[in-house]
C-alpha cells in the first residue's frame, strides 16, 4: 500500500477540517464567548497536523483500492478526532470519548447525543457541532477533493468509497468538478431552508443550526425539544420538504436542471419509490394514531408526516414522543430506520435502491423455481444491473444486518435491556439518532457505558461509509502484500 | 399443471395420515378413554377423503416443478386440517382454528401449543399431539413415498420440494429408498431414546411422548413444566444428546454406518459447525448465568446445555424459565432460533449450513474489493457450490428475515407489544414454538387473537416448508401456462 499518499490526503483533509472551524470562531466572536481560546486551540492544532501530514512526500500518487478504503476510513476516524477537540476543550464534556461520541455523531449525520441539555450549550458549540453534520452530509472527502482537485491520479476511487449507494453516478468526466456540482447544489438549498425558516419566524442562528441538519439529515438541534419546540405548522412543513428533499440523489438535482425537465425526477425509479414509500407510511401511521394519540385526522396527519421524513431519511428530528405511539406505528418506524432513503443522498441506512434490487432478486430466484433455466437481467430506469452489483447489494443486506444483530448483543452485555439494546443500534447503524426505547425523543446516550459508547461510534461509522469501505480493512487480504 | 395428479398424491397422503390415527385409538382403548369415538370418525373421514381423491384418474402421472410445490403446500396444509379433526370432536379445544392451530404447530414440528393445562388431557390426544410432530418431523411426504414408491415420474422432486436445506443428498438411486433409509434411521433412533428415558424412571408413555419430541424437535410435551418436571440431570442428558443427534443431517447417520466411518461425522463441515456452535454458546451462557441466575457453575452449565441444545434444534423444551435469564443469555437463544441446526435433519429454521454459505459469501465480496477480477468458488467440503445454490441461499436468507419483519408488524396490529410480536414471530418461523416474551416457557399461544393465530400458524408451515415451496404458488408465473 501507498501508505505515503494516505497520509499526504489525511494532510489535506485535516487542513479543510481546520478552516472549516472558522465560523465556529466567528460565531464566538460575535456571542462574546469564552469559547474563542478553545476552538483557536483546536484549530491550530488540526492545522499543525494537516500541514505535518500534507507535508510528506510521496513517491507516486496513484490511488487505487487499498488506498482509497484506508483514506477514506482513517480520514473520517482523523476528522471525528480532532473535532472532538472543541467540544474537550470548553470543558463541558465529562470525558474525552464523550466528546469523540459527540463529534463522530455529528460527521456521521446520526445524531446521537450526550448532552442533557442542549439550551445551555454556548452557541459556537452549537454551531460546530451542527456544521459537522453539514460537512459529513455530502461527505468531507468530496469536500476536500472539490477544494484541491489534484489530490492524486486516484480521486474517482475516494469519491466512489465515500458516496452512498451501489451504483455512482459519474455527473462530469473530472471528479474534482462532480464534488463542486454536488457542493453547490447543496449549499444552495441550505440557503433555501435558512432564509424559508427565518421568514417563518424562526431565530436567524436557528434556521442555520436546523437548516444545517436538515440537509445533512443529521438531527441535532438547539432546543431540547427538537423542532417540536416551535410548535408551528409552517417550520414542520418546511423542515419536512427539505428533509424529504435531502433524502433524494443529489446527482439528480443536477440532472433535471441541467436537461431543464422537472418530470426528470418521476422517470427515476428509486426516487419513485421513495415518495410512494413515504406516501404509504404517512398513511397508515396517521390511521394508526387517530384516536388513540391525537383528537383530529389534521393532528395525526401532521405529526406522522413529520415523524415518517424524518426517520426514512434517517434525520432524527421529532415534533412528537413516538416511543408513545402504538406498536404498529413503533415497528414502521423502526423498519424506516433500517430502509433509508436514496442512494447519492446525505441519509444513511442500506438505501431505497438497494431494498428494491434485494427486491427483485429475491423476485427472480422464485420465479427460477417454476422456469429454472429463464434467468433475466434486473432492470433499473431501462438499464440492466451488472451482476456483480446485484451480488454487492445481497452482501450489504446480510452485512449489515448481521452488523446489526452482532453489536445488539455486545450492548447486551452493559446491562442494556436486548429491546433498547436493538433500538440504539439500529439508531446508531441507521445514523438516525433518535429512535425507541432508551434513545427515544427524549432520552440521550449520556448513560451509556463507554464499552457502549464505543460500538455505537463503531456502528455510525459503518452505517455512514456504507459498510465495505471500513470493513476491507479489516480483512486479512487487506493487509497481504 | 397436472392437477389431477395432484389430488391423486394428496389422496395417497390422507390415507397414509388416517392410518396414522391407529395407534392413538390403541392408546385411548388401553387408557378406557372417551375419546374413542372421535378418533375413530378423524379416521373414516381422512380415510374417506383420501380414498376419494387416490381414485382420480390423472392422464399421465408426471410431476414437475409446479406439480411437486403444490402437492407439497396442499399436502401439508391438509393434513394439518384433518389432522385437526381429533382434537376438535374431543370438545377440549373452543374452536376449529385452535385444534387447527394445535395440528398445523405438531406437524411443523414448532410445538406451539394453545393448551394451558396439558396434564388434563386424555392420554390418547396426547399421544396423537406428540405423535404429529414425529410424523412431520422427517416428513410426511417422505413417508407416503417411503410407503407408496409408485407415486409418479417425479418423486424425487416431490422429496426435494419437501426436505429442508439448500443442497440435496439422493442416497441411493431410487428416491422411495432412500425415504425408506431415512424412516428406518429415525425410528431407530426414536426407539433408542424411549429405552433410554424408560430405564431412567420416566414413565414409558412420556418416554415415548417426549421421543417423539425430541427426535422430531418438535417440543410438546405431557408436563406442563416441559422436561424441567422430571428434575432430573439423567433425563435431562438424554434429551440434550438426542436433541443434537436429531439437529444433524440424516442422511449422514446413514452414510457413517454404510462406510464404517465414524469419524465421517467430524468430516461433515456443517456437522463440526453445529458442534462448535453448540460449545460456544453453551460457554458463553455459562458465564453469563452463573452467579446471576444460578449458585453453582455446574448447575449454570446444566440448565445452558439444555437450553441451548433445545433452541438450537428448535425443539423448544425447557427445563428453567431462560426467559428471566440476562439480556445477553436470551439475544444468544433469540439469535439460535434464526440459525437452527443442520439441514437434512428435522430441525427448522434457516440452517447451519446456509448461514455458513452466506458468511463465505459475504467474505468473497469483501475480498472482491481489493482484487476484483479474483473470485474465486466456495467449497464445502471440497465441493465447490454452484452459483445457483449461492443465489438462492442469499435470497431464502432476505425472505427469512422479510417474512420475520412482516409477519412481525402484523401482529403489531392486534395489541401485541412489538417486542412480544418478533418474540412470537420467531419462534413460530424457526419452528421452535417457545421463545421471548409472551410465548416464554411459562406463556401459551391461547390469548392471542385468531388474526395472529392465522399469521403464526401460516410463519410455522413457510418455516418448515422452507418459504420457497409454498411462495412460488403465491407467485403469478406459477398459474400462468
Amino acid at each position: 500500500m501507498n501508505l505515503l499518499i494516505v497520509l499526504k490526503t489525511l494532510g489535506v483533509l485535516l487542513l479543510c477540517e481546520s478552516a472549516a472551524m472558522l465560523p465556529s470562531i466567528l460565531v464566538a466572536v460575535i456571542y462574546n464567548e469564552d469559547t474563542i481560546l478553545a476552538f483557536v486551540a483546536s484549530l491550530l492544532i488540526t492545522a499543525a497536523a494537516g500541514a505535518l501530514l500534507f507535508m510528506l512526500k510521496a513517491e507516486n500518487n496513484m490511488v487505487r483500492y487499498r488506498e482509497s478504503f484506508a483514506i477514506v476510513t482513517f480520514g473520517w476516524l482523523a476528522a471525528s478526532i480532532l473535532g472532538a477537540l472543541p467540544f474537550l476543550f470548553t470543558g463541558l464534556f465529562p470525558s474525552f470519548l464523550d466528546a469523540f461520541f459527540e463529534s463522530i455523531s455529528g460527521f456521521t449525520t446520526t445524531g446521537a447525543t450526550v448532552i442533557q441539555n442542549v439550551e445551555a450549550l454556548p452557541y459556537s458549540l452549537l454551531f460546530w457541532r451542527s456544521f459537522t453534520h453539514w460537512l459529513g452530509g455530502m461527505g468531507i472527502l468530496v469536500l476536500a477533493l472539490a477544494l484541491q482537485p489534484a489530490l492524486g491520479a486516484g480521486t474517482f476511487q475516494i469519491f466512489k468509497a465515500e458516496s452512498p449507494g451501489p451504483i455512482l453516478a459519474k455527473l462530469t468526466p473530472r471528479v474534482s468538478d462532480t464534488a463542486k456540482i454536488l457542493y453547490i447544489t447543496y449549499l444552495l438549498i441550505t440557503a433555501g431552508e435558512i432564509l424559508l425558516l427565518a421568514g417563518g419566524g424562526m431565530p436567524l442562528f436557528d434556521s442555520m443550526i436546523h437548516a444545517f441538519g436538515t440537509l445533512a439529515t443529521g438531527g441535532v438541534s438547539s432546543k431540547n425539544m427538537s423542532i417540536g419546540a416551535y410548535d408551528s405548522v409552517y417550520l414542520e412543513l418546511v423542515v419536512t420538504v427539505f428533509m424529504i428533499a435531502a433524502g433524494a440523489n443529489f446527482a439528480l438535482y443536477y440532472r433535471v436542471c441541467k436537461e431543464k425537465n422537472p418530470a426528470g425526477f418521476f422517470q427515476n425509479t428509486e426516487f419513485r419509490i421513495y415518495l410512494s414509500v413515504i406516501a404509504v407510511y404517512i398513511a397508515i401511521i396517521t390511521l394508526n394514531i387517530n384516536g388513540e394519540v391525537f383528537d383530529s385526522v389534521f393532528t395525526s396527519l401532521r405529526y406522522a408526516s413529520f415523524q415518517v421524513a424524518s426517520i426514512i431519511t434517517t434525520t432524527g428530528y421529532t415534533t412528537a414522543d413516538f416511543n408513545a405511539w402504538p406498536d404498529l406505528s413503533r415497528a414502521l418506524l423502526l423498519s424506516l430506520m433500517f430502509v433509508g432513503p436514496c442512494a447519492g443522498s446525505t441519509g444513511g441506512a442500506m438505501k431505497m435502491i438497494r431494498i428494491y434490487i434485494v427486491f427483485r432478486y429475491v423476485q427472480r430466484e422464485v420465479n427460477k423455481l417454476i422456469h429454472p433455466r429463464a434467468v433475466k437481467s434486473i432492470n433499473i430506469d431501462d438499464v440492466p444491473v451488472q451482476e456483480n452489483v446485484l451480488s454487492g447489494v445481497m452482501a450489504f443486506t446480510i452485512l449489515y444486518l448481521g452488523i446489526f444483530i452482532a453489536a445488539t448483543v455486545l450492548l447486551t452485555t452493559q446491562k442494556i435491556s436486548l429491546f433498547n439494546s436493538a433500538a440504539a443500534v439500529a439508531a446508531a447503524l441507521g445514523n438516525v439518532g433518535s429512535g425507541l426505547g432508551l434513545v427515544g425523543s427524549s432520552g440521550t446516550y449520556t448513560h451509556f457505558t463507554a464499552f457502549s459508547k464505543i460500538i455505537l461510534s463503531f456502528c455510525m461509522l459503518l452505517g455512514r461509509l456504507e459498510i465495505y469501505t471500513v470493513l476491507s480493512l479489516l480483512s486479512p487480504q487487506f493487509w497481504k502484500q
